[in-house]
Formats: structure tokens, C-alpha cells, sequence
């Protein structure tokens, strides 16, 4: 049995880190969704508040759990019993960062490995930082996160 | 159960490819490397030949197993019942092209993914045709390739 | 007014191209499509079967016209009075290509501009080369190429 | 008649922008060069004096005309009347982000298109950000910054 | 006589940074380790502890010193007479940071020159930022900044 | 004494392999040219011919010589003594070849570097293979190749 971690801030999760997680849990037995602690400054939603949104997004889904987690990736990982750590990229910004990500994480717990999948093509250009800035600006976001998302966006903004 | 396919040309099998075949094993339940079977005028080494110094190379590790194949990968893939593509990726360019093929196949046959290993920093700079040209220059490429590839890369080159 | 041209080999036209030659129409006054006259042995399709193939999936868009031409894109463009060089551009390496002949079309003639636009996301990985070979292996390339494409290339195929 | 719009910061212009505005006055009717209002605490100079700097650097020039904005860039080229958002890039690391925000802006508003131009051989290196810090250390930016902006910077450097 | 200067922020001095500052003393007469006095609240480790960790961290070895500079870098290295500036790359996104600001440099000193040094395979991940990261959350970096450095990190963190 | 090596095809050489080289031979006490003897059916102009045209170009300047070559680079920088290899880049695909080929031969060699000059800004698009092409189709060259080169292009290309 092969249990995966997806780990992230998901400030807040994007349609495009849904695709992921819903390809993850058919690849492997089960995917945690481990929702990043930051400190509360660095973020827009609090990690309880992340933590929901993701949990809410995929309500009734088999095989997926959503956690939250502090300290390293891989200790985290060994915690929960996984073997795998899951990532989306998407163009090659993204995946310079990942690879530098990875072979860290390789060098610090080479018994967990990184599989990186790609990016669906509708959802290349979907990063939270943007979509948070489009949605600021009053851009119409949808297709692009879960409806609970765009509602608690919508409501950051103050509309 | 998800049986896992990793295909490519093995012109000869490298030290990476089995770094990630074996990682592949782990992950998966299984993993058929699926060697292409490419018109002979394109390859160093025939079908048969890479598909033999592959499972010698592999000989005694579990769950994995070595074929040809045919027309189109995912086609490929679905007639073994595979559910998931492995390749390994080493830096930026071959990303790109991964990139490519993995949006390509995925139009091709939506029920099939595709995953990425990163490809060990000590194998980064191992590419099947680099080694073939040290190779035959009369560089040393112990620990890059397999002990049964060194020795036909050897008596390819005439020495 | 703005005459441009759009120039490349076309070896077949896809839908990709199609997607740059529409919009390229809509912002320039007209586009004439430049199809580069390789050598034969060098193409899937010879020059007047490219031009001809380009033709009938533009066929009654108005402001496109399409011809072939030899010799350097500048001094065609020159010689039919363009003075803006249309590229389409797809992932990283395509970029890095169209740069450098960008930096050498203009210090050859820095009265000609290049522009480039930015491939749609649903082709991202649709290149003629690859196009081509999932065709010859049995592959759906519906929605990738026009219809007259796709036909001749099921002919080309022998089916 | 095409309309451009070319958005930025432009904190302050430098001499790779000029290039790229004079360049886009060439290709379509006219150009409005869109001066984001960021938060006066991100910037160095003021949305005021960036609009000031960028006008006196363009005097006398036709066809472009210097604005300031807020809100989303395709909502102001809508309100404008532009139909096509200029954008001018310099090496790799530029194009990724470039490519995002042109695939972001399409799926916000299908109808405006997004033109990269590629930034001239003399000014790849030449980013407003660090010519400032040039500028700051005491080092000649001449020729990679308007005569106005140099003027500014030194006197911002307490000079 | 070839003087070689090798400016850094060196926040800490990384093995990665070691490896690359000895390879270069073996190029070149004499590397000057020039540590970058960046304003105190910018930087983990002051401009002094920076310099005196490098130093230790290179003790006994011929050919190298370590200083710490303001100001540009090419009027640094103008000033201790040193020809050439030696930069370690990792992948690309270094890559293309140093291809600007060597771009740059020897716009403002075309007399002295920029080698880059490609970092080794065992170093590619290894960026100062990562590394305190790592130590903060507790990971094991052994092996990846020299020993005076790890100890640093731990006080610190406060263990 | 630091003896350099500077390794390449050169078919033929343009105006940015001068210039690597003439700052190569500042930065070290000497440097040999090295032009591979690959097959004569994979290049324009002969070994021999890709010698002499170098010589040409480099003819009166200091600390330069120019051979021919075969078998490996880190074979023959040690039978003429050098201890590093110079390697002029380009834009990003030349870099991730460089990078490749870098980790390869410090595999082979530890005792061999290898350092990269980062190529001039007017010399950015400037690849002999297309410099070949453009020469062919009647471009004018000039300041891109030494003028025996662009004599000899013209000779090959009839006219």
C-alpha cells in the first residue's frame, strides 16, 4: 500500500491544485493534503482557514484527507507513513524549484521519493498569488478555484 | 493495484534509467519497461538487444518487467493495463519535451497519467547518447551505465 | 497601414498555426502566410501541397492570403511590403529559437519587427513533427489540425 | 485601427522601454502606455512621477501618449478601447512570467490579444530595478536610461 | 598575474560555495572572497560574521582571502586589482540572474571579465536560503556547509 | 602557469568565438584552440580548413594557438597540459548543453575544469549553423564572422 502526501500552502487552493490531488488519489491508495502552518503574516487565510477551504473543495472525494502540518516535509512524511511526496508543475519556473525542492528532499530522507505531475494545459497559468491578485482587482475567476473559494475571495475583497 | 509502464529507446540502458525503474517499483504495484521498438537503422543496439541488456541489468529485482512495444505508448499502456506513465526527467530540456509529450498523451487518453521522477543528481549528466560517444572515444564510463551495457558498449566500439 | 507575415514551413498546417494566423488578422491589416520552400527530401509535404493544405483551412477568412516563398524571411517581407514578422510562440524552447532569429532578422534588416504571440493553452503541445507521428501511429489528432490536414495526413499514413 | 495599450510600473523607464514603445507606435495606431498605480510604499517613484518621467522621455513622439491606471490591465485596455496589450521581454526568466499573465489575460478577456516584443541586444541586461541599485552604488547607467531619469535617480541617491 | 574576485552575500558560506572558491584558486593567481556588507536587518549573520565564517571555513588554504566590500562590485575588484569576477552556477534560474547582472558588469567594465564555474552535482541544490530553512525545521545538513557553519545555524535556532 | 583549452567544431568560426577566445587569453597564460576533427561528411568546411580559417582570424594576437584534435576534450587538455576548459555560452538551450557536457568531463577528469564566458550582447545570435544558412540565402554577415570566413561562405554558397 502506497499512501502519498501532497504538501503546499494552498493559499487557498486553486482548481488547478484539485486536478492534482484527484489524480494523486487514483495513482495511489490514499493522499494526505498537508496544508503548510506558516506563520499568519505570510499568508492570506489563516492554516485553519486553508485547511478548510481544501477540505470543503473535496468533500465526498474517496481517498483524499487534508491535514495540516509545521517542520520539515519528509519528517512530516515518515510521520503519516508516506512513502511519496506528491507535486503539480507547471512551466519551467515552477519546476527548477521543484527540482531543487526535490533532490533536498532526497538528500535529507531517501527512502521517500517526489513525483512531479504536469499541470493540466486549461490550468497552466493558475498560481494562488495571481489569483488572489485578479480577484483583488475585481476579475471574474471562475473555472479557476472551487466556488467556496471564490466566495471566501470575494469576501477578503470586501464585495 | 496500479500496474506502471516506463517506455522509452534504451539505446543503451543507463545507470539513471535504472535508478528510476527501481524507484518506479516502489511507488507501483508493477512496472513494465516498455522498450520502443525503433527501425534498427536509428538505434546502436536492435529491439531485441535493448530490451535483453535491460533485463539483464534488472535480473532478480521485483516487480519489474521487461517488453517491447509498438505504435503509440498510451495505446500501449492501455492494452497492459497500465494506468500511469513513468519517465525520468534530468535538467530543463528534457522537461520540456516531457512537458510536450505528457500534454500530448494525456489529450490522447485522458484516463492515463503521466509521473515524473527527478533524476538523481550523481546520474544529471548520463544521457544514453553521451555515453555512447565517450564511450567509443575511450572514456571510462564505469558507474554510469551497467556492467553488461559497459561490455557491449566496449565490443561495439571494436576494443 | 500594417501589412504582416506570418512564414514557416507549415509541414502540415495545425490548428496551433491556425489560432496565430486568425489573431495575427485581427491586429495587423493583412497577413500573408509565408510558406518556406524546403527542399523536398527535406518535408512530409512539398511546397505547393503545404500551400494548398494552409489555403483551404483558411479559406474565406478575410485578410489572409497565402504563398510560398525562398530566401531570407526579410527580404521577402521587403519585397510584399511587410514590415512586421508574425512567430507563434509555444513553451520555453520555442521561445529561446524565436529569440535568437528575432535579434539576427533585426540586425539584418532593423526596419522589420517581430512579434510574437503566445500559443492558446489547448495547444500547447500540438508541433507538426508530433502531430504528424501520432498520426502515422494510429493516434486521434482530431481538434489538433484542420480537417483537409487530417485527411492527408490519413493518406500519407496509407490507411 | 488598432489601438495598443503597454502596461507596467515603469519604476522609472528605462532605455529598453523606449525602445519597446517606439517600436509597438510602428506596429499599430497608436500606443498608450499604461503607468500601474501601485502603493506608493512598493515604489520608488510615485505613479505621478512615473507617468512624468515616461511622458518627458517620449515628447514629441506620435502616436503614444502616457497614462495612469488602476484595476485590471484588460479592464483599462477595454475602457480605452485597446485591443491589443504590448509586452516587451527580455531573457528566459521574463518570458515564463510573461506567459503566464498573456494566458491569464486571455482567459480573462478572449478579445484582446497580447504581442511580445524582444527586447534589443543592447538592453537585455537592463531592468528598472537594477539600474536603481547601479544607480544607488554610483555606477553610469548613461545610455540605459532617458536623460531625465538618470537626472532623477541621481538626485533620489541624495547626490 | 590574474587577481580574481569572488562576490556573495554569503549568507552563510555554503559547501557549494567552499567547492567553488578552490577550484578557482587553482585557476587563478588569487581569489578574493569579497562578502557583501548588505544592510544588517537583510541578512541572517552580520557582514563581520558572514566574512569570519568564511574565513575559518577556508583556513590554511593558499591563494584565498576574505573581505567584506560596499559599492559596486566592478569598482571593488577595479580597486584590488583583480580581472576577473568568478561566479558558481547552479541551474537555470541562476543562470539567468547571472547572465543580466555579467551583461551588465561588463557594460560598466569591459575590462574585467565574469567566469562562471558550473557547481557540482552534489551542490545543485544547495542555496544558503534553503540550508537555513532546512537547519530552522530541523533537518540534517551535514555535508552541505561546512562544520563552523552548521554550528552557527543550531545557535541560531536556538538549540 | 595556467594553460587553457578552448574545444569546438568552429564550422566555421564566427565573431563570438573570437571573442571568447581574446578574453580567454587574458584570463590565462595561454590558450589552445582546439577543432574537433569530426567526420568530413558532418561539416561544411574540412578539419584543415576549419583550422586555418581560425588561425587567420587569430593571426598576430598573443598567447593564442590553434591544433586540431580527436577523442575525448579531457583526453587531450591533459597531453597539452591544460587545466581548464573554456566554454563560451549563449542564450539558456547553450547553457543546459554546457551544463551537461561540464558534469560529464569532471566525471572523467576531477583535475580539468571547466569555465564558462558568458557571450557579448552583439554576439547573442550568433551560431555558425545559422550564420551558414543566412550567408547561403544572401544576408549580410559582416561584423558577425572574421572577413576570411565570410570569404570563404561566399565562395561556398557559388557566388
Amino acid at each position: 500500500m502506497t499512501v502519498s502526501i501532497y504538501p503546499g500552502r494552498f493559499d487557498p487552493v486553486t482548481a488547478g491544485h484539485l486536478d492534482i490531488v484527484e489524480r494523486a488519489a487514483k495513482l495511489f491508495d490514499s493522499v494526505i493534503v498537508a496544508v503548510f502552518e506558516a506563520p499568519e503574516t505570510q499568508t492570506t487565510f489563516s492554516s485553519k482557514e486553508r485547511r478548510n477551504l481544501f477540505e470543503e473543495a473535496v468533500k465526498g472525494k474517496q481517498g483524499i484527507e487534508v491535514r495540516t502540518f509545521s517542520g520539515l516535509v519528509v519528517d512530516y512524511a515518515r510521520q503519516v507513513g508516506a512513502s511519496v511526496i506528491v507535486r503539480g508543475v507547471r512551466m519551467n519556473v515552477d519546476f527548477e524549484y521543484e527540482f531543487e525542492m526535490a533532490l533536498m528532499n532526497r538528500k535529507l530522507a531517501p527512502d521517500i521519493d517526489v513525483v512531479c505531475l504536469i499541470t493540466d494545459t486549461q490550468y497552466q497559468f493558475v498560481r494562488a498569488s495571481l489569483l488572489k491578485e485578479v480577484a483583488r482587482l475585481g476579475g471574474n475567476i471562475s473555472g479557476l478555484a472551487p466556488p467556496n473559494v471564490i466566495a471566501a475571495l470575494a469576501q477578503r475583497s470586501g464585495s
